[in-house]
């Protein structure tokens, strides 16, 4: 076979078992004998060849400008060049042997933000306010689309969390399916609220707030805190207090407390643990609003990237957590910024 | 808060809405100021230094030699000298707030292979049965022991998938509860057996070798193919022909077969793709027999590690499949081994 002439195929496919969707597309592939060659080790785009400097010079499709006036722009949000997902083409499933199958369709953006250096954790407090209210004004507008079945807000920042290009962006996909981990926090939350009439998520924040070992920062309507039953060492989660089932209805004087979180969080982080690798995204319900998923509460999570998944992690489905959570949060909470 | 005087803390917590189970095993941790000065790049132990050449005068406790001669020794079983789980105070649940809890518990030993230098794709074949002849050893004496819910098997190559000694060795642990993974692959194997009346492996298994497009290899007893649905660019999973719930109840004539088919596997991932990092891990129904897990149809998975995972991944939980699996296993089944 030669590897130039390889078909590129984009699909979405059904492991039969765990109903999981996963996604194939083919057309960003490496060739196979390329694999090893990867850089783990370069750690910033030079401005010069930075194509979010000025994304529309560097063939980026503009969506939108904030504030609209092109000279002065403090975000812009684009068609991701690569994207994981695109297409209109919102095809019913059909068969293949034991596998359903579907088209790949959906939406791709990239938020960028102007300033190629800081990070949301050194930008200015009304600047990441700005970027909250950019990530509603997106969710708004790509979830009454066709197909879009879940709307993934997430984050990257340094190489090894997945950051390819080191100018500071986040990524918006409107998804045909909703991913395992999103249905499978639905499905906990549900039965937990079919058993015992309350909102799981409530339960512990109401818990950890009286407790007050494991928060880091909290102000009028949210709270960030170390989990007691983290998936990664020094992950931390912002909670709005209140019970708020879905992301996009938070209004404006709510953005201004969860962007202080946010930003307060990763600061603590970057000055913390020596400004490592990190993702962060949101978990909110589905888009499809008919559905009545109040048993729900959105929240964020920040997972700093600090150990190396091996076969007890893969194999097991999750990670050793080697730090202490109270230690954790003592640790952070403790950090000035 | 002085980081030395740090207490540590080992126990295992259930999250209430995944009700996934996590291990917090604080004794392995670092400094936090010192996350970022882990050295990606180092590929191999120093022969001089690697606690494996000879096990017993590095002070690891030997669990057992084969051949039991030990100056011809070709395997050692070791306890591992970190373990991520150990103890026998196999405590009942306690709750905590929100959260169940129960003590550290188990038993976690390392297979050390002699040759410092050859992996289990260079290895002779007859090494590789030995080595599957150990792992079914270990696990029938590890599985009656008293909180052994799950015995896992996994194997770890190259730094990007955890190794942190070069020396080739795999890890056997017994797991004090069902890993989340394993528990969904169980639930899902259950749910399709009850609606359709029929293995979910073999159906796939039945469909792949007749479709051969995605079969690697294949001997009398066993197949290694690339899923229709991996999990990651490039898994190879191995599966028993016919239908075998239990990894444990492999027979001599089934371990040539299936030694064969690994050791193949490992060695065109390794010709193939340039000596990549790679897991492998053996997903089997739970260590408790009284009940009944028939209708799973064990399999050992081999995820090599190409990829970076980002925020798509960790907030959806999966990665996106770049190579086309029909053309990962035409790629892989024309390497000669």
């Amino acid at each position: 076979m030669d590897w130039k002439e390889k078909k590129e195929i984009s699909e979405l496919r059904q492991d039969p078992v765990s109903r999981d969707w996963v996604i194939i597309s083919s057309g960003r592939a490496q060739r196979p004998e390329a694999f090893k060659s990867r850089d783990l080790s370069a750690r910033e785009t030079p401005v010069g060849l930075c194509p979010f400097e000025n994304p529309k010079e560097h063939g980026n499709e503009v969506v939108k400008t904030y504030p609209s006036d092109e000279t002065g722009w403090a975000v812009q949000v684009v068609k991701n060049k690569f994207p994981i997902i695109d297409g209109q083409n919102c095809a019913v499933e059909s068969k293949k042997g034991p596998y359903c199958v579907k088209d790949n369709a959906g939406y791709h953006e990239v938020v960028v933000f102007k300033d190629h250096r800081k990070t949301l954790a050194q930008l200015e407090l009304s600047k990441v306010e700005q970027a909250v209210k950019v990530y509603r004004e997106r969710y708004l507008e790509l979830s009454p689309q066709a197909c879009a079945n879940y709307i993934l807000i997430f984050h990257n920042h340094g190489r090894e969390a997945g950051a390819s290009i080191s100018h500071p962006h986040s990524q918006i996909m409107a998804l045909p399916f909703i991913p395992s981990d999103i249905r499978r926090s639905l499905e906990g939350s549900r039965r937990y609220k079919e058993e015992r009439s309350r909102c799981a998520h409530c339960d512990v924040l109401g818990w950890e707030l009286k407790e007050k070992k494991r928060v880091i920062f909290e102000n009028e309507s949210f709270a960030a805190l170390v989990p007691y039953v983290p998936k990664f060492s020094y992950e931390v989660r912002i909670f709005p207090k209140s019970h708020r089932s879905y992301f996009e209805d938070i209004d404006n004087s709510e953005v201004a407390g969860f962007a202080e979180a946010l930003k307060t969080s990763l600061a603590k982080i970057y000055h913390g643990l020596n400004n490592p690798a990190y993702n962060f995204f949101i978990h909110t319900p589905p888009a499809d609003r008919d559905r009545d998923y109040d048993y729900y509460h959105w929240h964020l999570e920040i997972n700093p990237r600090l150990a190396t998944w091996g076969g007890f992690e893969l194999g097991t489905g999750g990670e050793v957590i080697d730090v202490d959570p109270d230690e954790a949060a003592e640790y952070l909470r403790e950090i000035r910024v």
